[in-house]
């Protein structure tokens, strides 16, 4: 019986990966991937077959993924980030329907998704409860993603915004930081990590109030503070509720 | 110059660290971390120096890893999950303050938080746009998560919810659900994951009905989906709005 494992690879370079997500390509004979992603793994898993397909072209990979395991062969489909974060974990199980008696194993493998390796860059922006949306309306409606903003910024929640920007929706950011201004201090602390552990990596803090104008892509992670988050040294930190003296919770 | 690296382990497994976690445990003379952690890394690290404190003695920790990088030791302060989500990054930039000409470098190093290995197990709950909250109020009081509840149930998010309950605040986890159920339907999916990646790991998946009742511990990651989450071949998955066929967004 063959094997598919569902592997995020964190934000990009090689050390970030898991010891468990490595041996999962090791143990595969194909890896399948986004064509991107693929480049990023390729190097380091000589002799394997890599099959890659663009990018919107998710279901195939899917498909491709079982045909592949069908066919005898261990099976590697990798992701960005985590696996289940905004990644094929969840797409992959629905087409899994169309093969009901396949018999094929699958296994999940999670990955540092972009809001841990962001605010490990950044600092320590998450340390409280954080709310994580995505900017994109491809999949979400924009009504949606608005309703969400107004959740997280009126409970004073820190905010991780995935896919902030893209070549067809320039305004996004803009659009949810004037959301959050209406409830939030433009002074909050924010921060933005791009290309994480990936070359032209870079992170800025910033306020709210600049956010807005600051430019983003679709390879940037943008973190908003609640009221209690501050710069430290050039660093985004949440306090976590520590009365530092009082101990804490472990 | 010592260094202090802030390493996220991951749920507890060996194979669940990034290459990164265990390159720098390697390179470090002293891990330090709350003894059940340290429990966990001391098999695959012969010939360091460990040092472990009891439970709530965060600070104490912070501290203890500045003391030691500047008596000239590389030290790794250890925590699990990931090292900025409810981890030890926050509070040691804040304890950093108190040494501000160490010269001590200090770097983050990311791990797979309790989010995302909790999923893998489950499925896919986190496909779309979700609210990490913990319930432990020892840092952030009650009220404080009660709203960030309600925001969360009234957008329609999925949650994640750390820290379910202790000895101390057992009735937690009912006390959100009832909340939540003020939104959302009694049928909406559910899921726990129960010590991820360490010995007598568990899932369920339930109903939002039944949720309240079910029993959670402080090892106990609890997911409860939004409306669209669904049930699939014994695994828990929100869809991510791709509607199969059309594509989606890569």
């Amino acid at each position: 019986m063959s094997k598919i494992y569902i592997v995020g690879i964190g934000p990009g370079n090689y050390e970030e990966m898991t010891i468990r997500a490595v041996k999962a390509l090791q143990q595969c004979e194909v890896i399948i991937g986004y064509q991107v992603y693929i480049g990023l793994v390729e190097p380091y898993f000589p002799g394997k077959e890599f099959l890659s397909t663009p990018m919107a072209r998710e279901e195939e990979r899917c498909r491709l993924s079982f045909e592949t395991a069908l066919a005898g062969k261990d099976t590697a489909l990798v992701c960005s980030g985590d696996a289940g974060i905004y990644g094929m974990a969840g797409l992959f199980l629905e087409i899994g329907q169309e093969y009901p008696d396949a018999g094929i194993e699958v296994e999940i493998v999670p990955g540092i998704t972009a809001a841990s390796s962001g605010a490990a860059l950044l600092g320590a922006p998450l340390m409280q409860d954080f709310f994580v949306i995505s900017l994109s309306d491809l999949l979400t409606p924009w009504e949606k993603i608005e309703k969400r903003l107004h959740a997280a910024a009126a409970s004073d929640t820190v905010l991780c915004l995935y896919n902030p920007s893209s070549r067809k929706r320039k305004d996004h950011l803009r659009r949810a930081c004037e959301i959050v201004l209406q409830y939030a201090s433009p002074d909050t602390v924010c921060g933005i990590a791009e290309r994480t552990g990936r070359e032209g990596e870079r992170i800025q803090i910033c306020r709210l109030s600049e956010l807005k104008d600051t430019p983003v892509n679709m390879f940037t992670t943008v973190f908003i503070g609640n009221s209690e988050t501050k710069e430290i040294d050039g660093s985004m930190v949440t306090p976590r509720g520590y009365r530092i003296g009082d101990g804490g919770n472990g």
